[in-house]
């Protein structure tokens, strides 16, 4: 397994080691004392529902609450009946992989792609048909041609992953164009599409992106997304939005994973909605998440050797570059970890063609300001002195 | 799916129906106003980590403080490193289908046993294999017939799944001896046991029971319990002990499947620990159970048609009944709901043989002590009714 490996190696990266590794928020964007400590009220009051087994759908007022949520921030018409509360939205991931692959069955996802949907989806045996992309996101009229080719052998897709905006770990993001292309392509050659949709909260720029879901006019959409990247992963609470005959087998599948999302875990988030919480926080996360992937990108651009490429985020918390085709990132981790003190993730574990040995992810939202400046500059140093070996 | 369709008809089990198809605590049980207080308190002093992301595995902090607990409470010799903390301990069922099953394994259970189980392993398809009960637990001796017979077909069960202490639904305990002869039985024919234990800590009674776990010298056990009975359900955080490099599978497993437990969950439950919360309030709650489940049998022994019997449970929530053999208790159900006011879960989807028709569970932990005498009632006036009809 290559994310065991490489697991296994960034279990170096401690001690003094600058880790662009990982994907965790920045600590200070976490809730607040006050947050807490109004939290912790509202959970004493309602303690006999908090501490107590919820439905496996999750708490209805909560999926009420998301409905009203995505219809005002995100755009997408919803009701609680179309709305399963799950696990963090990994489980969404993992029961996607349940209930809708087949062993074979072709699963079309980005080039690369976010890695624990690979780990997700893998214990189900899918085909894998990897995508390439440009800065417009997920090239869609190379996936038209993989559509028509696979037609004429008489394939379809089960269903296309994506993240269509500030992607996990691209960093890139699809256009309105492309979009509204594929969701003709989604129709014509009749596959689902999985929106997986964690950081498009966290935009830096104004863009005219809609979500796939508030596009879609055939259900055809399953859209998931998260609470982990604007209130805090540790509450697992996420949500997934699909049409209500296909949402009985998400709640049917979560019933034998956990029973039901942690009851605690729904009210704090509940609170956090109720209260504006989540809104009085965000511009705080997007700016420090802005000024920090500013400050990554200055440094790459001006430290990195020549012949390396790096993605220009809207959003998010990543930025992945594309380095000389002679520098396999996953077979210098270790010296670099060890010699240089950096870590990044490899980007070839996000490929499900086995390329982009030439990749890394670098994350920007957890490291400090300082974190960032010091690290990059290694990174450049290591990366140099790599390119001069060859 | 059986179980949905039962599922289906207790939705009609709402109102004045007196319900005792469920699973809960009683609510009384649940943390004080006092308790979450003090854990509030301490959940803001860790909030850097409680609201954070967690490692796959658990919390440290946590997972030594669980050794502590099972080798002071339980009697099991363990360390933090052969302890995986899971999403409530449904999750390690469904772990253990996922890294244990391949289709056609035989795996064993008791007849009848934890329906929930039944869910989780059957994704994986293995073959079933029912063992019947009596007073003393599963019946070893018809185990061992079986084991043979399917030696003799050049067959090997993967795993026994048991629930040795108050058996849900059965609600009843295996004997020492016939502990001891499993665990003989798994060293000869050489297979895993998955002792299931979630209730043995609410014990009515003193009896000689020793975990399955504890009398383990060859890594054959996999240990799961769970703090919902004697904390709260309503954080999801169970645990599994099993060897090391069986471990290994297991947080592989729940990396792709919700990434991590949530953080403050674990910070609650080991809160709990630490403060003796724990250790206080359970007294109270085997003092409830116990005066619930004495009034319910009481009750049941009066008032119920001659030819049924019931489960003497020494701990748990329920009580298990095995009424006339021409009573189909899920036939009745819906009618009994509507007519009678009074809700059980049949039998039947307890068992992997399809058997079982004429019984019944009967939850105490959650119903006042006042719906349990009238519900029971209720239920003794629809099954006498039942029988006049036949």
């Amino acid at each position: 397994m290559k994310a065991s490996e490489v697991r296994e190696i960034l279990r170096y990266a401690k001690g003094d080691v600058i880790s662009f590794a990982g994907g965790l928020p920045d600590p200070s964007c976490l809730p607040s004392e006050d947050e807490i400590c109004s939290a912790i009220d509202y959970i004493s009051k309602v303690k006999e529902k908090a501490f107590q087994y919820g439905l496996t759908g999750g708490i209805l007022e909560l999926r009420e609450e998301v409905a009203r949520y995505c219809a005002e921030k995100l755009d997408i018409k919803t009701s609680a009946e179309e709305i399963l509360i799950t696990t963090g939205s990994q489980q969404v991931l993992d029961i996607t992989g349940r209930i809708l692959i087949n062993q074979r069955d072709y699963v079309i996802t980005e080039l690369p792609t976010y890695i624990a949907a690979i780990q997700a989806f893998s214990l189900f045996r899918p085909n894998y048909l990897g995508i390439p992309m440009d800065d417009d996101g997920m090239k869609i009229d190379y996936l038209e041609n993989s559509l028509r080719v696979m037609e004429e052998e008489g394939l379809r897709p089960k269903f296309i992953y994506t993240i269509p905006t500030c992607q996990n770990p691209a960093g890139l993001s699809m256009s309105m164009d492309r979009r509204k292309w594929l969701l003709e392509l989604a129709s014509k050659y009749d596959f689902m599409v999985v929106e997986d949709d964690p950081y498009s909260q966290i935009m830096f720029k104004d863009t005219n992106f809609k979500r796939l879901k508030s596009l879609d006019t055939e259900g055809r959409v399953i859209y998931l997304s998260t609470f982990s990247k604007i209130y805090a992963p540790g509450v697992r609470v996420g949500w997934v939005i699909a049409d209500k005959s296909l949402l009985n087998y998400y709640e049917l599948a979560k019933q034998s994973i956990d029973l039901c999302t942690s009851s605690v875990d729904q009210y704090f988030v509940l609170h956090a909605l109720q209260s504006g919480a989540i809104e009085k926080r965000l511009p705080t996360i997007i700016n420090k998440y802005k000024t920090k992937c500013e400050l990554m990108r200055r440094i790459l651009e001006e430290k990195m050797p020549e012949g390396s490429k790096w993605s220009s985020p809207v959003g998010g918390m990543f930025i992945f570059g594309w380095l000389d085709e002679r520098v396999n990132t996953k077979k210098i981790l270790m010296d670099v970890i060890q010699e240089y003190k950096v870590a990044y993730v490899p980007g070839s574990s996000f490929f499900v063609d086995g390329s982009g040995w030439n990749t890394l992810r670098l994350n920007f939202s957890f490291p400090t300001e300082q974190q960032i400046e010091v690290g990059v500059e290694r990174l450049a140093e290591a990366i140099g002195n790599e390119l001069r070996k060859l």
